[in-house]
């Protein structure tokens, strides 16, 4: 009999396949005292020699399906195994404690990982680190004689099951053959649901129990749109999700001819739908979805993937193809966004009790003022290639506006002077995600050129409830009432003073937010570009009138519960 | 010449004294191969010596000033000097390898400190730790021969002088000699601070340069009314300050004399004055200050001065005497609120990337009832004793609310099945201290009875500012207009459904803000017990309709700096 499991619709999609288990085998080990070292020995060399066998191969494939770059990490791997230190290492514990091989291996291990760890500002040190833990898994499980899984050795379709996806693991996967996972574990915005929508493949996060109710092999459906897997389907299940599948299909081949035109509501509202974007390379796929400009460019990108503080002219290089690849479409830029949850190896910052309460963003770029205007000074230089738009993360008050903006224009008047050309129409807004900033939206948007409404943000600090923090979790709210006013206040502030309102945080995609947001006049949604689409197709379907109803009566509900059902009845 | 530091006024009056410099010396040293270990275990063993004689001497005069629990610590001190196991570490260290006594003291008890403190679940092993580290710089300065600053000695008046002061330091300080003092760091709500108001003497905290700027009996005069140290008078600042201090005092008995007078404006609106305690034991102090009613009790505690959970017995013995205490007004009691930065060691939480946006306070009762209902129960026994208001913290949304107030509702019902006396006239109210909350005012006010307005957390989640963080401590703003429109948002709904609302936070007590609150129509302004009689002498000259005037002008600025303008404009 089928099994059904339910977790979160990550992804949407519907595929059929045959489960690989992406799970770690038991690696633990007892240590012993041996009486033949040099049996041990052997024993050592025959483990190394078939990992690194095994790692040429995956080397080789990782090549051929991948690319070159994903493939480095294993000629990483067949480095270590062939370093004549750590070896030497290995066997002389082996000889003189007369301990098993295992034991021998992990203790020197061990070591070599805590001393490179110990380096915290060296992110090439840190990355060994990671990759001598890798590798010496491997040879832990060839000394125990069971298997590690290798998803780039993956030659077929399959259902990846895992407890949950790091980003190691998904840089191994072959697009061609992984036709949809599901996990244990991790949320709508976990980086295996994130990952899952910009590969677009089927996905369903936090199941609890993938790993263990299913088995490899076993024939798994993922229903990525109702969040559910389905073990082991009878043949009329297996016949019922082929037909949705096929109706998935003509779904999305109907979406597909929205691409090129405008966003507008059942009663002729038109609206913006843009792209949240993390590196110029995913123009590409903004434009590809149909996207009518880019409505957050996430410029951390820059600084996280560097040993260094980038460059003004790597920045301005990084811009310049964004705006370009964009055709004159807008792109909002929005300056770096450091702290928090963000470290940078080479900028060394306080430790914080509460780093989400703490000294990030704006508040750093004012406070380091040669790093905010760097980048200042590589956005103006970039603004003659298409429409630039900066904005400000993290602002609370008008003094930060003011004295944000005041830098701006400081850069600005310097490079002019200089004769450097710089577009003259950039709008200068900031991100809407502090709840004190919500409240005096009035007075900032006569500063602001427009807001952005940055969800995740907004929420966890309304609701004082981190959004990593799973006993908390039920407090991330997006459509309680409390939050819905708050939006509303800075949207209607914004109209009044004849600026706009954006929204770049998940919400702006999410099916029971969209009608609330055209109710409350929300003039630009920015999401994952996969999700542009299906909201332009949803957005036709509205009625700006009956959403403001809709919304009139969401706003007086008392809880989210509530506003969930009239979303319901209003949509159905 | 005089020199004058400014600082943050964080108690009240005028002192002069000579300085004691409470800074720890340069306990820095070398490690050094030594040709004589015998003569070196003999420098150890002067050392300890001197540290056993200086101690049972602290120990005797913190017994005579201070009481006999106040004098364990040093007895404990003794104790570990008498441990023949550390001490013959130390002896086979300074034998085997050669070493000075220094660095064989330092490297055996850090290895004792680490191994106790490694011991989280323990909260005896961990202030052991504390101890060896103490008893080390003892031992320390004797064989460097430097002197370490003993608080407890003290016998002649002084003003202390301290980078910060720690709770143990103000332990040892006998209230008769220490007539001021004044610290490098700390603000208005840090430890010293709150101390220095409990124990009316008069402080400056946050001077910044205090310990270098001041020398051991240096004559220092301190005016914690306007926060300034004056370090070597002149005979003319002298006298100066002496008429000062006249005036001061005869403030204070003018405001002795509204000790039993209502608290009400100039044009005849009355509030209630109230006070927030920690024990039970504060209620003298709220009595002897004339409080209208306890407005916020911190059953904290009960839970952080115990080994385990308290039982309810004990609970209710702790409520049942402070309702009697405060004979017949109104004692608000606040639900256990622990997680954040409040930890018990016998109650294992999770550890937390966020611990301010965590699992905490309401969010903790929910899930472990247990906890909950035990105090519930504590607290409706206690009812019949006087007037018991209950109140819930963090509350974010009407669930939680409602989900609390039933589970109240149950403990009640099961009490008075069993046929306990519980009074029937216990309002169930909320702490606002979240921005959500705020913003749904209006449909909490449905059900909850009362709120009270916590402003510290209030404003961190508001400003998404930690406020232990010094480096965002500039969002702290509680008269931002942003603040100050959820405040009116909170009273104003508390209004219209007939209810009323309090303020329990530093924002309560705090000159610029009174008028502000005043304006909007606080009812219930709940401070330091020490506060009260200055507030109600201030609230007496103002007049309730200016200041509702000057409220509507705050409540439209764009920063804090120009509403502070404002207030000082209406209240000169």
């Amino acid at each position: 009999m089928s099994k059904v499991l339910k977790g979160i619709a990550a992804s949407d999609g519907i595929a059929t396949a045959e489960a690989y288990m992406l799970v770690e085998p038991d690696l633990s080990f007892d240590k012993k005292t041996i009486e033949n070292p040099d049996e041990e020995i052997q024993r050592l060399h025959s483990a190394i020699d078939a990992s690194k066998k095994e790692l040429e191969t995956i080397k080789e494939k990782a090549k051929e399906n991948l690319g070159e770059e994903e493939a480095e990490v294993f000629e990483a791997h067949l480095t270590i195994l062939s370093d004549p230190e750590m070896i030497g290492q290995i066997e002389t514990k082996i000889n003189d404690e007369k301990i098993n091989a295992e034991s021998a291996l992990k203790d020197v291990t061990d070591t070599f990982i805590s001393m490179f760890e110990a380096m915290t500002d060296n992110a090439y040190m840190q990355e060994r680190a990671g990759d001598i833990r890798d590798v010496t898994k491997r040879v832990l499980s060839h000394l125990l004689g069971v298997t590690l899984p290798s998803p780039a050795l993956i030659d077929k379709e399959v259902i990846i099951v895992a407890h949950d996806l790091t980003p190691s693991d998904t840089a191994q996967l072959d697009r061609r053959y992984v036709k949809g996972f599901v996990t244990d574990i991790g949320g709508r915005t976990s980086h295996s649901a994130i990952m899952s929508r910009t590969l677009e493949i089927p996905a369903v996060v936090g199941s609890e129990s993938a790993t263990e109710a299913i088995h490899e092999g076993d024939q798994v459906i993922i229903d990525g749109i109702h969040g559910e897997a389905i073990v082991k389907p009878s043949a009329d299940e297996v016949r019922e999700y082929e037909q949705k599948a096929k109706d998935f299909a003509a779904q999305k081949a109907e979406w597909e001819q929205l691409k090129n035109e405008k966003s507008v509501t059942a009663d002729g509202k038109e609206v913006i739908l843009a792209a949240n974007i993390g590196t110029p390379q995913d123009v590409e796929g903004a434009n590809d979805n149909g996207a009518e400009a880019v409505g957050l460019f996430r410029s951390e990108f820059l600084y996280m993937d560097a040993s260094e503080l980038p460059s003004e002219d790597d920045q301005f290089e990084a811009y310049k193809e964004a705006l370009e690849g964009m055709n004159g479409k807008q792109v909002v830029v929005r300056t770096m966004d450091i702290g928090g949850d963000k470290k940078l190896p080479y900028l060394p910052l306080p430790d914080e009790q509460n780093p989400f309460l703490g000294y990030r963003a704006i508040r750093l770029c004012l406070d380091q003022q040669e790093i905010f205007r760097t980048q200042l000074r590589a956005l103006l230089r970039a603004s003659k290639y298409g429409k630039l738009a900066i904005m400000f993360p993290m602002i609370a008050t008008v003094q930060e506006f003011k004295n944000a903006k005041e830098i701006f224009e400081e850069e600005k008047a310097a490079l002019v002077a200089k004769g450097v050309e710089v577009a003259d129409d950039i709008q200068v807004g900031m991100m809407m995600e502090i709840p004190a900033a919500a409240m005096i939206a009035d007075k900032l948007a006569k500063y602001a050129d427009f807001f952005s409404i940055g969800t995740n943000d907004l929420i966890q600090y309304s609701m004082a409830a981190d959004r990593g923090n799973e006993r908390v979790s039920y407090l991330y709210q997006p459509t309680n009432p409390s939050i819905l006013r708050l939006v509303k206040n800075i949207i209607d502030a914004s109209h009044k003073e004849g600026k706009w309102t954006g929204m770049c945080g998940e919400m702006a995609g999410d099916q029971t937010a969209v009608p609330l947001l055209l109710g409350l006049g929300l003039d630009e949604y920015s999401m994952s570009a996969t999700s542009i689409l299906k909201t332009r197709s949803f957005i036709k379907k509205l009625s700006t009138e009956k959403m403001k109803e809709l919304v009139n009566k969401a706003l007086d509900c008392e809880t989210e519960a509530e506003v969930q059902a009239l979303v319901k009845e209003y949509t159905k």
